[in-house]
C-alpha cells in the first residue's frame, strides 16, 4: 500500500519499460517503414497493376498505419507521465496523423525513419552525416513518388513518369529551380514545399558540419590552446602537496 | 529643488516608466498588428467587396497606423534621453513611415511583429526556433497579399490568385525560383526583394542555428572540457585554506 | 654613412610614409571612384547623350584610372620592401589591370572600394556588417549598369533598361534566378558570372555573422562559462600574498 | 625467423613504403591527371576530329585508367593491413570504378585531384580556400565537358555548344538555375546532379571558412579572452617558487 500512495501510476507504467519496449519493437517498426514504401510505391510505379494487387497495397498500408499506432497508443500506455510523454513526442503524433491528406502519406516513411532516428542517443559528427544523408536521398525519393501521384493525370503537367518526377525533386531540393518541370495541382505544391524545407535544412545541416569541421581544424592550428580541466587539476595536484609540507612545518616532530 | 538641479527632465521621464508602458501595452498593440493584418487581408482576398466594407477597412488600417504612431511618440515623450531612445530604435521607426509606400504597407505587420519581439529580453536557442518559424510564415502570408494586390489587373500579370501568390512567395523565399510565377510591375517586384532578403536572412538564421546546436553536440563529445570559472573557484578555496594554515604558523599561540 | 650601410634603401622609402599616404590620400580616392561610377554610368543611363558629352565622360573615365595607376605606383615607390608590397597587395593591381575588359570595367568601382576599405584596422560585427550590406548593393548596382551595356542592342537580349537590369541583378544574386531575365551575351554572362560569385561570397557572410552572433548569445546563456585571464591573474596575486607571508615567516624580525 | 613469428607480412610491406611511394608517384600522377583532361577534352571540343586521333585519344584515356589502377594495386600490395587500407580509401576505389558508366567518366579527373590532395597532411585555412577554388574551377570545366558529350546530338537539347555548357555549369553550381539551358538527357542530367550536390558542398565550405574567420575576428574583439595553457604554466611557476621556499623554511640552514 505505500507504494501505491508514493504514486498513483501502475507498477507495469515506468520509463525503464517505455525503454525496453522501443528497443524489442525498433527492427519491426523499420521493417514496416521499407514494407509501406513497397506499398506505397508500388501502385504509383506501375499505374496498370491489376486492381486487386492495388487494394491489396491499400489494405498493407492501412494495416502498417495501424501498427504505427498501436506502438504509439502502447507506449503512452506504459509511459508513468502520459501527457508529458505526448508533449515531448509531437513528431510522432504527427507522423500518425499525417497520412489523413493522401498525397502527403509518403512523406510518413521519411517521418517514420527520422522518429526511429530519434530514439537513439548523442551523435558523433560522422553518424550524423550518414544520417542526413541517407534522409536526404529518402526524401528525394519519396517526394518524387508523392509528387508524379499527385499530378499524374492532370491536363497542364508537365511531370509524366518517375525520372522527371526525380530529377524534379533533385532540381527542387538543391534549390537549382530550373523552371522545366513544376507542380500545377495543389497536392503537388505542398509537396514540393516539403521537399523545399527540407532541401533548406539539408544546406544547413551540410554548412553547419562542414563549419564545425573547419572551425575545429583551423582553431587548432592557429589559436593558442585553452586551459583544460586537467590543467586545473594540475594546479590542485601542486597545491595539494604544498599545503602537505605546511602542515610538517606545523607538527614537525 | 534640488531634484530639478540633477535633472532637467521632469519626474514623470524615467526608462522605469518607459518599460512599464511597454509591458503594459504589448499585448493590445499585438492585437492590433493582428487587426491591421485582417483589414488589409480582406479587400485584396475579396476584390468584389461592397465599397462601404472596403472604406471601413481603409480607415480601421489609417486608425491602427495612428494607434502605432501615437505609442511611439508616448514612449518618446516619457522616455529621459529622447535622442538615444529614437537612435536606438530606428527599426520602430521605419515601421511606422513605411506605409507611405502602399504596397509595402502589408510588410508593416511582420516589421510590428519584429519589434514587439525586441521588447522581450535574451534569447534561448528554442524560443529564436519558434519566432523565426513565425516571422517566416508570417512573411510568406503577408508577401503574397502584397504581390496579389500589386499585380492584379495587370495585363501581362501571371500571378492572378491568392494560392498563386503563396507558392510563388514560397518558391522565392527558399530561392528555388522555377519562373512559373513571378512579378512583373515596379510594386510586385519590390516585394520580391524584401522577400529574397528575408529569405537569404532566414536561410542564415537556419544555418547559423543548426551549425550552433552541431558545434556543440560535436565539440563536447570529442574535445577535452574547458577550464571554467567554477575550477577557478575551486583553486582559489584551496588557496585560502592554504594561507590560513600559513597565518597559524606566524601566530601559533 | 652608418645608415646607409644599415640599408640599401633611400630615407624617404618606409612603411610610416606609405600609411601616411594613405590617409592622405583616402578621402580624395573615394570621391575619385564615386566620380568613377557616374561617368561611367552616364553614357549607358542617357543612350542618346550628344556625342560630346559621351567623350567628355570618356576622358574623366580614363583620367580617374590614370590617378589610381599613379597613387598605386608611389605606394610601391616609398614602401621599404616593393616586391613584398606588390605581394601583399595584389587585390589592388587587379583593380588597376581589370578596366582593359571593358565590360568588366564597372566592377572597378567595387573592387576599388573594397581596396580603400582594406586600408582599415580591425572590423567590429557593426561595421562590418554596414560593409557588406553596401557594398552588395553598390555590385547590384554596379552589375545592373554593366549588363545593360552588355545586353542592350544584342537582336535575342531580354534586357533593355536599367529598371530590368536591376531586377534581374537582385534575382541573380540571391540565388533565385526566375529565367525571366539573363544575359545572352558573352560580356553579359562574365557580368553574371561575377554577380552569382558575389551573391554566394554575401551568403556566406550574412550566414557566418548569424551564425557567430547566435553562437555567442546561446553559448553564454547555457554553457558554463569558460574561465578568463582576469582569473588567471586573481590566482597569481593570491599566490603573490601568500609568498609575501611565507617571506614574513622566514625573516620574522 | 623470430621475426616471421611475429608478424605474417613479408619484410616489404610497411606503412612508410606506401608512404615513400605515394611521395615518389604524387608528381607523375598529378601529370597523368592533366593529361587524362586533355585526351577526354580533345574528342568533345573537336567534334570533326579525324578517326585515327580520336581512337588514339580514347587509347590514351584507358591507358592512364590502367596506370591509376596500378598505383592503388602496388599500394594494397605493399600495406601491411590491407583491408584497413581499403577501408580507408574507398575514395580512391570510387575513383577507378566511376570510368565504367562513360558519360560520367570525366568527373574522373576531378576526384583524381581530391584523392591526391588527401594525401597531404594537416589543412591551413589559405590552402584550404585554394584547394577548394581550384576544385570548383575544375567541377565547372569537367562537368561542361561531360554534359556537352552527353546533350550534343539529343535532338530536344538545348545546349550545343562548349560556351552554352560552361554557361549551364555556373548556373548550375551557384544554384542560380535561370532555365534557359538544362539538360534533358538521363547522362546530363546525372552530371547535373554532381555538379549541384557540389555546389552544395562549395556553398558550405564558403561559408564554414568565412563562418570561422568572422567567429574569431569578432570573438577575440569583444569577449573576454579565455584562460591559456600558457596561463596555467605561470601560476605552476609561481607555486613551484612557493614550494621551494617553504622547503627553505622547514631545513632553514
Amino acid at each position: 500500500m505505500r507504494i501505491e500512495s508514493r504514486s498513483s501510476v501502475g507498477p507495469w507504467r515506468s520509463e525503464a519499460r517505455v525503454r525496453a519496449w522501443e528497443a524489442r519493437t525498433a527492427l519491426a517498426l523499420t521493417g514496416l517503414a521499407v514494407l509501406f514504401l513497397a506499398v506505397y510505391a508500388i501502385p504509383i510505379l506501375w499505374p496498370d497493376l491489376p486492381a486487386g494487387w492495388r487494394s491489396r497495397c491499400e489494405v498493407a498500408n492501412v494495416l502498417i498505419w495501424a501498427a504505427f499506432a498501436a506502438d504509439f497508443a502502447i507506449r503512452i500506455a506504459i509511459h508513468p507521465r502520459r501527457w508529458a510523454f505526448v508533449r515531448t513526442h509531437l513528431f510522432d503524433l504527427a507522423v500518425l496523423l499525417l497520412p489523413v491528406l493522401r498525397p502527403l502519406r509518403a512523406l510518413r516513411v521519411v517521418t517514420a525513419v527520422l522518429a526511429l532516428g530519434r530514439r537513439g542517443g548523442a551523435w558523433a559528427r560522422g553518424r550524423l552525416a550518414v544520417y542526413v544523408g541517407g534522409t536526404t536521398v529518402l526524401l528525394v525519393v519519396v517526394a518524387a513518388l508523392a509528387v508524379l501521384d499527385a499530378e499524374r493525370g492532370h491536363p497542364d503537367s508537365n511531370i509524366g513518369s518517375y525520372p522527371d518526377a526525380l530529377w524534379w525533386a533533385a532540381v527542387t531540393i538543391t534549390t537549382v529551380g530550373y523552371g522545366d518541370h513544376f507542380p500545377v495541382t495543389v497536392a503537388g505544391k505542398w509537396v514540393a514545399l516539403g521537399l523545399m524545407v527540407g532541401g533548406i535544412g539539408l544546406i544547413g545541416f551540410v554548412t553547419g558540419t562542414l563549419a564545425s569541421w573547419i572551425v575545429d581544424r583551423v582553431s587548432t592550428a592557429d589559436r593558442p590552446q585553452d586551459a583544460t580541466k586537467a590543467d586545473i587539476e594540475a594546479v590542485l595536484a601542486e597545491l595539494a602537496a604544498l599545503r602537505a609540507e605546511v602542515n610538517q612545518l606545523r607538527s614537525p616532530s
